[in-house]
Order: C-alpha cells, then sequence, then structure tokens
C-alpha cells in the first residue's frame, strides 16, 4: 500500500443544492451512481488531480447514511484510500488490531470496497478501494 | 481553479497514537510543524499521491480545534483545495455569496490560507490553500 488517497467522501441532504461550491473550485461531475446496496446516490466531482470528491445522498431513511445525517448533519463523511489488493489490505488491517466494517463488498463504480471501523481509526471511516 | 484537493485535515486527541493505520496503509510522516496562530500541532503524512492528510493535535483547551474535539470528537476535521491565487479565490467565494470563517493568513508550511466556513458548503470546512 503506497498512500493514495482515492477520494473524499461528503454527506450532503441533496447533491444538487451542494454542487456551485465544488464547481467553482474547479471540479467537474464525473460518474453518478445508485449504489442500492449502501441505500445512496453518488456523484464523483472531479478537477486536474486524481484525488476526487464523492458527494452522498441518501435514497431512504434506512440508510446508514440517514442515520449519519441526522446524527451529525452535513459534512465530510470518510476518507477512501486505494489498495491493490483488498483481501491483502483487509487481512494486514485485522492483523493490526483494526476493526473492519461489514464485509469486503461492490461498492460505486464496480470497485471492490471495504471499510475500516472508525472506532480502530481514530473517529475516521476509512475506505479501502480496490484500483490500479 | 482546477479541482486539486491537497490534503484532508484529521482532528485527533494525541497524534502519536493514530499514526499506526496510516503508516500500514503507505502513508509516511512528512513535515510537523506547531502553528501557534491555531493553536495546533499539524504532521502531514505523505505517500505515492499528491494529496496528503494532515494529522492535527490541539496545543491547548482554548483553540478552536479542541472545541471541534469537544464538539464532536475525533474524525475528518477538513478538505484542503489548491488555488494559485489566494486573493482571487477568496473574490471569487464571496462573489458565489460564500461566507469565509477569517482573514487569508499564513498556515502551516508556510503558505497562504484561508477558509469557507462550513455553513456556506454544506457542512464541510474547506480549506484554500495557495500552491504551484
Amino acid at each position: 500500500m503506497d498512500g493514495r488517497v482515492d477520494h473524499v467522501g461528503i454527506a450532503v441532504e441533496e447533491i444538487d443544492r451542494t454542487l456551485a461550491v465544488y464547481s467553482m473550485l474547479g471540479f467537474e461531475r464525473m460518474e453518478e451512481e445508485t449504489v442500492e446496496s449502501e441505500g445512496v446516490r453518488a456523484l464523483f466531482l472531479g478537477g486536474a488531480g486524481p484525488t476526487r470528491l464523492e458527494l452522498l445522498e441518501p435514497l431512504h431513511d434506512g440508510s446508514s447514511l440517514a442515520r449519519f445525517l441526522s446524527g451529525r448533519g452535513q459534512g465530510l463523511h470518510h476518507v477512501a484510500i486505494r489498495v491493490r489488493d483488498i483481501e491483502a489490505a483487509v487481512s494486514a488491517c485485522e492483523e493490526e488490531g483494526l476493526t473492519m466494517s461489514g464485509a469486503i463488498r461492490t461498492g460505486a463504480l464496480g470497485r471492490k470496497v471495504a471499510f475500516v471501523h472508525p472506532k480502530s481509526a481514530s473517529g475516521v471511516l476509512i475506505e479501502l478501494v480496490q484500483a490500479d
């Protein structure tokens, strides 16, 4: 693992009401996707750099994102780090004593993802995302 | 402005107790600095990608970071976007109707920075940082 930030996840009530500020800062709309398994609509924003922003809006009140919004309000949600081999990365995390949140699964853009629970990482929800 | 994420700021109680997980993910210690004007100790972590992580620890209870930690606990604190000309970027933000949090000032690494207030940006504290 070589220290690359893939994207920063941002929890919002409504994606379309959030775009202006990022557009002004040079981020453009990229892929948009509904991830039914997570109960979210996701819009990636990208610019000249490799790190994207991912705006996340809940699809329904039962989603964990909706619970996050009720509890903490809109704001930064997670940071996603690239890994080459997700199974190896999860094993390494578990060997370090970190607690994973759920199993390896398919996330946005069809990529394999896994999450380190915030209680294991000083309050930060870390997504591991398998990417070249 | 061309859409580059400079770094992601993470608020922690103690930097040294937070390093293991990021080290495992491929991030190494880079610059470390005490920013007296903000009441923080900052440690940048970097890897193969251009986006860094900035671990932030309060120097004293009166700092805004200490208030953030009391209110919300440890976790993601801000996202920093690169701009080429900070004065022009702040003017553009103000023309869009965004509220800035304080004036342009010198932040970590001697760079000029300014902050968009979270209430203007869907709960996200956005740092603008002047960098090439």
